[in-house]
């Protein structure tokens, strides 16, 4: 099978991406950059560029048998910044898709969406699939909108899409930008030997997966012939002061320094927990989630540390700049 | 009060136009072109261009005080055609719209929302406000996507919005292309000696609301204090064969021929039976539909036997082409 992934230069992509050419697939990737911590794939077909322009996509789509859409142009703390932005970039950018894989005769669909978005603020623990769409920002009403039309693509045309609502995905290769990913963000101050942040009284609860869970049920719904819904999450609720917990123990384990935290005032628009009710997908694809958190937080700690120490080598001060201080630098 | 009224130069604006005039209100319309059916109305502002102009719409917003956005560039039945261009011209110009009322401090706003779309399949009869957004077209997409904007907007910066979802207005002024509104399509076929389509048995069932009670509704809303989200319809199902049965009633009481129907196969994509529950906006602004479907029929029929009757002396044959005969023809 071959398949265009959109977005599998991305964080969670470059793990689909490793397990489709683990599995024997073929693989064309179409992203904006290329991946962020690790050189070009071989074997893998590589297109540059931005997928709302229909006629990049239409090449792009050529002789794949399906497609997995992990690209977003936004985050969710950033999407209300713009929302003119988040709908040009995301909806309008999907609905073109949309319109060309119909005209191209291509059906299936993974489409990545936002269980920690879509459903607003949660009426029940954990939340399954039909809960109420109440999004309360930019980011989920986008998702919100796209899983729309790609169900109205079902019925009219059909399309045989999944939809899949990730909750918070963390593991190697998330980014340090510290918009997104509270366990790369924590990890990679904490090798920093900065502190890390925490709003409020650390309660705030996530429902945490290992990111190459998340690429397991994205490649498993890829191959199944099941179309619909799922929730795509631990099913795991994890608050905040439990993941710095979890932080500190696996920094000391290594023997680095307690990790400190600094506390901040509790940030008004977080909703309070939000865990996925995951029984749909494990049901509809023989999948569960199989990496715990303390093994999952080991795993990424080391791969923080080795790629910081190489960062840190690529940046030493020249012979000529004696005083200068690598900028990013492991303290310990 | 002076109020913008965007779209008020639509079937449905017309009419709230009408009505704040009436109440004293001062009324600036905005609308891309004037009304199909009367002369500009003496004693209104209006501003003819593009809603999705942020340029034209900051100064269409100098000194009012709230805004009743009633504008739509598509309809139910054509917007699937071109998502993209639904997207566009409603979703995008309404969020521009917002960022533009944020920025000058303007907090009320009267939406008019879809209550025979945002609902998709209703699950339950008559159908409340809690019911799933599920929509299966991209009008009802659009509109739940403004509708988590606006929202957005009242969560986040203070706005204070009343949306009201509106069930099938019908009555004077409505338009005659036959793409939205069975009971004008029907009474403009009725007068000009054409057959009526029934699709299926007829038995497809909606929410016909007269286009007056439903201004009333936006007049009431604008006014009152209250925020929130209200269906916006009559409360009561009729059938397709019903509406066609009621109109050869009144066609026919007025002295004209009995109604002739052509009967075609049934049109998948209808959804059988939308009836709205108005409890919430009966109780919340102590308002009740006044005008039964008989009374609006008759009123509706004599307005498009008048209009038409204007219409055909002024296409009325030239003295020289004895043998053309007017294309639209009153028969009775």
């Amino acid at each position: 099978m071959k398949v265009l992934v959109i977005g599998g230069c991305g964080f969670i992509g470059s793990h689909v991406v490793d397990l489709l050419l683990r599995e024997g697939c073929r693989v064309r990737v179409f992203d904006r950059r290329p991946e962020a911590f690790r050189p070009p794939l071989a074997g893998v077909d590589y297109v540059m560029g931005d997928y709302s322009d229909p006629n990049l996509v239409f090449q792009a789509l050529h002789d794949v048998e399906a497609v997995l859409h992990l690209a977003s142009a936004t985050v969710p703390a950033t999407a209300n910044l713009n929302p003119v932005t988040d709908i040009e970039a995301n909806l309008l950018a999907t609905v073109r898709l949309l319109d060309v894989m119909r005209a191209t005769g291509k059906r299936r669909l993974v489409f990545l969406s936002s269980g920690g978005t879509v459903y607003g603020v949660p009426q029940t623990d954990p939340v399954p699939e039909e809960h109420p769409l109440r999004p309360i920002g930019s980011y989920g009403i986008v998702k919100v909108a796209i899983e729309s039309y790609i169900r109205m693509e079902q019925a009219l045309y059909g399309m045989a899409p999944v939809v899949l609502r990730a909750s918070n995905p963390y593991g190697p290769r998330q980014g340090h930008t510290g918009v997104q990913g509270i366990i790369g963000t924590h990890l990679w101050r904490a090798a920093r030997g900065e502190p890390v942040e925490i709003w409020g009284d650390g309660q705030v609860t996530r429902d945490f997966i290992h990111v190459r869970d998340l690429a397991a049920l994205c490649v498993e719904a890829l191959r199944s012939g099941t179309c619909g819904c799922f929730n795509a999450g631990s099913g795991t609720g994890t608050s905040v002061a439990e993941i710095v917990a979890g932080i500190d123990r696996t920094v000391q384990a290594s023997g680095g320094p307690p990790v400190r935290a600094l506390r901040l005032p509790g940030r008004g628009y977080d909703v309070p927990r939000v865990v996925l009710d995951i029984s749909r997908a494990r049901a509809a694809f023989d999948w569960a989630p199989r990496i715990g958190l303390e093994e999952g937080l080991a795993e990424t700690w080391r791969w923080v540390c080795t790629t910081l120490a190489h960062e840190t080598a690529a940046e030493a001060p020249r012979p000529r700049a004696k005083l200068a201080r690598p900028r990013r630098s492991a303290r310990f």
